[in-house]
């Protein structure tokens, strides 16, 4: 039949077509160097290791695999290139194994285990020191965030409600509402790494092996903190690389709504934030046009990490429950670049808010125009006069109104031309001066969660309290791993 | 301007414009008075019983707010519809409390708070409920799954790897997988719900209020678990929102993977699953055509649900972070109707999975078939008869090329043949027909997690038992929040 | 086998199961009387005269079948209930004719024809409708933009460059940018239409029928533009959904990015653009708080809109090819909801936008400052004065950091001291006045597209010339809709 | 400011800073050099070129710039590397230019332009080819399917419906909606190669120029089709991004529903398409089991290909209308990946299809089970012998549920057993084997669009037509893209 024959004669008749190479071997193989080597090591060493202490293997050979993969592991990176003969980089590292140590032991290797296993073992594997890494830098953008909420107790400035100026809070305020929800993201990433690193080692194919081996002995030999136990869900599963994705997605999304703030913070028009100099791009002929573009890159990369996550959802969307390429080499790369995007933001703003100036005054300024302390007026009648609610409204309204129509301020009012107009309470030039003051605002908002200098001063007490027990839980995580490393050598 | 005046004339001058009615108030209002009303309701409540106790309201007047509240609850919902004179539904309905127990009395229902902590705090309130209806509707459908699980524990089938035959394993080995990769999601959703049932009530419009109220006893009388302490994040964040939108998304893409799989068992071809008379679709003319419609469905709503949860995170992408409306009432009904969809995914599938039969005799017949036991033969010669690893796969490759030559099924050799063509091995009679024995395969795999009907039956009954804990927890959380209501009354 | 018996005994034995009827026949029901019974009555009609005319029913029965539906249309919608008794409307509605016009002569209705290629043919009939009502929301906000241009094509203001101020523009010159936009996303919403508006009629289950029927004249009678020829294709391709879809997306991300803008331009702290009272919420307390609110929910219905045609999309993301349920009747809600959301963000923009205040004044001050016309300055030396590129660029980058470090303007300067700080070129007074002038910068960028007046007066007319074209066009469309319509009759 | 300075001091005070190198600029960098460097040199070249011809530049001047244009362009690529002196690319080139024709010389390339129109020309420059690359693609598969299913015009096999065998048509029939299906995604590449084809140069910033340059030259000399009139729509437009991604969102998902029908087919339980060897991957102890690994990737890189896309959109939503950066130097590659996943997809489909085998006989005698053949029967009875439509339904039912309680098929029974049991008609022997032929089946779907072997013939005629029509017009638009190349040297 022409059509076919004429193909073949270009591609091949035999695995793997050259199109196929082409569009997918190379590539895959490219990855796989990429990403998985490290991990395929410590797979390999971890199974060997258990096959012993099993019987399943003489202590001996299981020295000789040991040593050979050592070497092995020495290779340059950069010398390991795609080669048709091998399906993929791991048949041709065990045919390098078998260079070393003899292609019958090399063979060893594979006892009582699948590429399957392997598989899902090494992803996770992976997939967990990027998911680590990535906290990481949440913890540095954190600590930027609540030192800058520190030094910006007292910093006036206007909450907006709906885009316009409502009520004035503080700048440390602001960024402590920040802090708390990065750290609920963070405590997301952590949920995703609970997911991600439990083992699936001894489902083999899918259905484990006749052969008794320690399931839970592989786990401990790779860090991993449980064994997850139904052999069909262990490969079948993608689960954990929803969780993973799902974690960046919520971390970007929310990430990305106050770093569209701060592009408005940095606003001309605005101007409350300065974005250092090392950070802004200029040129020489419009020196006075500092574009915030590592802001502007947070916002674009947040959304290609976004992107890139959810196209790790829509890869496993509707495929069949079981072992499928379509959670495997095709897709890991597509997370791995979502999760190192993610990093970049945290990376850019960290440096962003690590290094930007805060324009106290101005902020201030802000804070006491457009009559946004009018309803402290009316709160201050019901709770220091006993007027009733409704009327102390009504009065409040009145004089804004008033202000609205006269183009004022209620700073430009002074205490006796507002004590007309209310009538029946006379403020005293204290009260009225407290009333138009947003520090003063400010001060009496100590209910818990306030802006009060004093309440957020205790809440970013108690957040540092709660930073230090969660550094040592990671430094335990870290201690785990590197101990499981040991374990293997 | 005649532009401008000509619209003005039909659309008028003030607030709110014809079109602003049409397009916005009308929608929105109709939303509020499905969902938010009870919610409203049990707010108020609460915040009048806080403010008595804080002594910001004397008790008598609270106790006449209560019973005007009491009242207004008997409204007859389809009563209620939107009239443009009250900028919304609540709006309407503190007019209707002034109705029956004075305005001014009914204003002090807003006494230190805001309209804005008050719509987060609904939100909330009605979310939690959602989750734990959809929770209530996943546990059915486990139930389903594991007890179809412990009826076929014996039942062998063919596991599929990339799309093929690969392995025999039994139909209670993969129910139990999916019912593991259900609960992981049942546990994302009480996450969610972790995460939602937090109390943002005092925040009031973002700054708290200078009034001396309990944020803790408000959290407390509505069944919140905790304050979310810094009002601006009470306010501003959206996390809860993405949370409960991505518990979703993850149950209903690992739900549509196994569904997928179901529509391959129901398929005319693959035949294990025959589909309920009540749940298939047939013509008169075509009674032998079984359209396992309920199945297909729940695949179509899985998506469905999946991008409605979707569009949640949509609308607070690239949103600033703060008091907004992109996510209140235009994006809740967008969240519950995804919700709402996952629940009739989960109640079709769990109605298909009560009554389905499973073709016990034809599935035990295909993991028979295609030589899909070929790899035991190899670990048969390494672990019995103590030949080299790499030997046991040239014979076992030798047997399997010559039966696909000669189109035989390994169950078409007799051992005399095998003996010869192994050479210097010799299988008994028991031997050999254990290793072509699907049933013998599994049985062989009873590592932790295997498909053996011992290991199985133990998994089964330790999630039988974790379950139980399960139902307790959710019990103890029901109760707190009819304690809640209790307290309200 | 009790966990069967015991879900039957509830749930019934034979279709429907009560579940199956709660979790989807009754919502889909329906959702078919709410959108797609006009179009069942239609494709009836045009069905019935086919047949006649092709001589597969006789004349007379014809017309007793015609005046029989004619009797059924006046049916009130709300008298229309779900009944376990009918798979779905159209079995209830086929029986309802049948109680007119006998049994026999209804059944004749589905002579050469099948329930798949009946669906089909609505849901496009259905869909071309609402699009061409979305079109014509884009019309009337197409309007409101060009004749706003029209007002502004001299207001002056500063164009953004990465969210900073960068060179002088006018309003006109940016609503006919948007314009442009909006008129090519109108352009691809008729795309859409013309994939829609084929008829896969004739195609009947999926392989057409042996009876002798017309396909031309069934589209013709339905105003189709053509017939979607192979009839596998009618039944199975989801294509027209999903360029449908994609109209939408398009529209809305478009729309939503200078919704995003016009959020800027009505910050109280840029303050160009004053949304009309009908359109902004306040509350009498603050009064000079103007929410511009209809902006914020265009922005969240936009985003909603795009959820929900991406929605669509994934519904159809790897479901096979062919008849399934997927793209029918749990897909189509979905899509009416976002054409309609999308129908609501036209209408609050329309109305913004006809109803706006630009501020003028404002806008002139703000494009004269931040040193934006320097450019123009080294333009001027070389243009005029013969001046090197690079020398003219030195020169105004030291102007403008001279100025930078002195806080000044350019318009702070006399001719006098830029003469002596330039050195070897002498500007004149009035060169000197051009140079800082952002009108005079405008006015000389009349180059094509630029925002000189004469220009974009120039492009205006040119659009509303194009426009009218195209409203031609659209009566012709709806011409032919009549026409078949007459033809039904 | 200890927090600050501690930062700066690893960082750096001035721009750019170190972690704004790494997270960003040289990122960014690198992607320039892969992607844009030769659309640098074309725009240069334009623009130079367009300046002579205006008498912007003299003529002598130009010459030289092209002569170094020239010599620059042969630096080899790796070559390239990031230098934190430059802030990107661009500049390095300038400066490179500078060091062989003189900075001075080197300046003008950017008299009367900016980075701004310089960098939407180069990615609408770079997208087109790669769309038409795609294209190319695409339209060798359609080959492929066209080919195939003119050798497929009479193999019968069975049509899915709601996922089972519901009546017999034709390979050929399938591949040619599939075909139908693809060029219809073709047409809307080729419509957003038509979006993306508009030149925005001489925009300039975002207001054009003051110089009297040429956009229309500018056009001609790069080969794009029209310029795009307005400049601020011209810089902030992204809508061309949008239509290409949706291009291959729209061939992507389309192309996975029938890749999920292959799939089907591929597998071992449906068996009717054998991937040829050079596309399955096998084990050597599991010859048997065919792997159809090259569609399965296809599935799952067209989910990849249709993430990134979306992605794209994402990047661009809920952004501000103007000159940003979301949609530039880090939206780019997104989509050039995309696109090229795409192409990856079109080329493994391709050589699948070319390569496969059809198992004719397996697929007829499938076309011939399940009594799919019963509605004839009732036609049968209708159009040859005159029985009412309701009576010819109530005998085909009754016969089909005998079969069904009989477990028979159709071709089970004799004429004379289905004479008696229908009773008052008397088919010949001749008029039964025709009836329970799929193969009389389909030849008699004729109609205009059905399966029929001479209708499914004169389709592939017609399409092989307008295929070499649309091959003229692709060589037209490549004709005029090298005719502009050449206007260029």
């Amino acid at each position: 039949m022409s059509l076919k024959e004429d193909f073949i004669k270009k591609d091949g008749r035999s695995f793997p077509g050259k199109v196929y190479v082409e569009a997918l071997l190379k590539p895959v193989f490219n990855d796989q160097r990429d990403f998985l080597l490290d991990a395929m090591f410590a797979l390999h060493r971890a199974h060997v290791i258990m096959l012993a202490e099993q019987a399943l293997l003489p202590k001996e050979e299981a020295r000789k695999i040991l040593s050979g993969l050592e070497e092995l592991e020495k290779v340059e990176r950069t010398d390991i290139r795609y080669n048709p003969r091998f399906e993929d980089l791991f048949f041709l590292m065990e045919a390098k194994l078998g260079e070393v140590i003899g292609d019958e032991l090399a063979g060893k290797v594979h006892l009582a285990r699948s590429r399957n296993d392997m598989g899902e073992g090494m992803y996770r594997y992976v997939l967990r020191e990027k998911i680590l890494s990535l906290v990481q830098d949440v913890d540095s953008l954190s600590e930027a965030l609540i030192e800058q909420a520190k030094l910006h107790i007292h910093s006036i400035m206007p909450a907006h409600t709906h885009t316009q100026p409502a009520q004035p809070t503080t700048f440390g305020h602001y960024l402590l509402a920040i802090y708390d929800n990065l750290r609920r993201d963070r405590a997301r990433l952590m949920q995703a790494y609970k997911t991600v690193n439990v083992s699936p080692l001894g489902a083999a194919a899918i259905t484990t092996t006749g052969f008794d081996i320690s399931r839970e002995r592989l786990a401990e030999l790779l860090g991993f903190e449980e064994v997850l136990e139904n052999s069909y869900d262990a490969i079948g599963t993608g689960d954990y690389l929803i969780d993973a994705a799902q974690s960046v997605i919520s971390l970007m999304v929310n990430t990305g709504r106050w770093v569209q703030e701060f592009l408005r913070f940095a606003s001309h028009e605005v101007g409350l934030v300065r974005v250092a100099d090392a950070y802004v791009q200029t040129s020489s002929i419009m020196p006075q046009k500092r574009n915030p573009v590592s802001i502007e890159h947070s916002r674009s990369l947040a959304s290609n990490a976004v992107g890139k996550a959810q196209t790790v959802i829509q890869m496993l969307h509707n495929t069949p429950y079981g072992d499928i390429n379509d959670s495997e080499d095709d897709l890991q790369p597509t997370l791995y670049d979502s999760l190192h995007t993610a990093e970049r933001v945290m990376k850019l703003m960290n440096a962003v808010i690590r290094t930007m100036d805060f324009n106290v005054t101005r902020a201030e300024k802000q804070a006491a125009e457009n009559l946004i302390v009018i309803t402290e007026l009316a709160d201050v009648l019901t709770r220091d006069h006993g007027i009733s609610f409704r009327k102390s409204h009504r009065i409040a309204t009145k004089i804004a109104q008033k202000s609205v129509a006269e183009k004022k301020e209620l700073f430009d009012w002074t205490v006796e031309e507002i004590n007309q107009l209310i009538g029946e309470v006379k403020f005293s030039k204290k009260e009225w001066a407290d009333i138009i003051s947003p520090r003063v605002f400010v001060k009496r908002r100590n209910v818990r969660g306030g802006p009060s200098p004093s309440e957020v001063k205790r809440m970013i007490e108690n957040r540092l309290q709660f930073a230090k027990e969660e550094a040592n839980a990671f430094a335990r995580i870290q201690g785990r791993l590197s101990g499981a490393k040991k374990m293997r050598t």
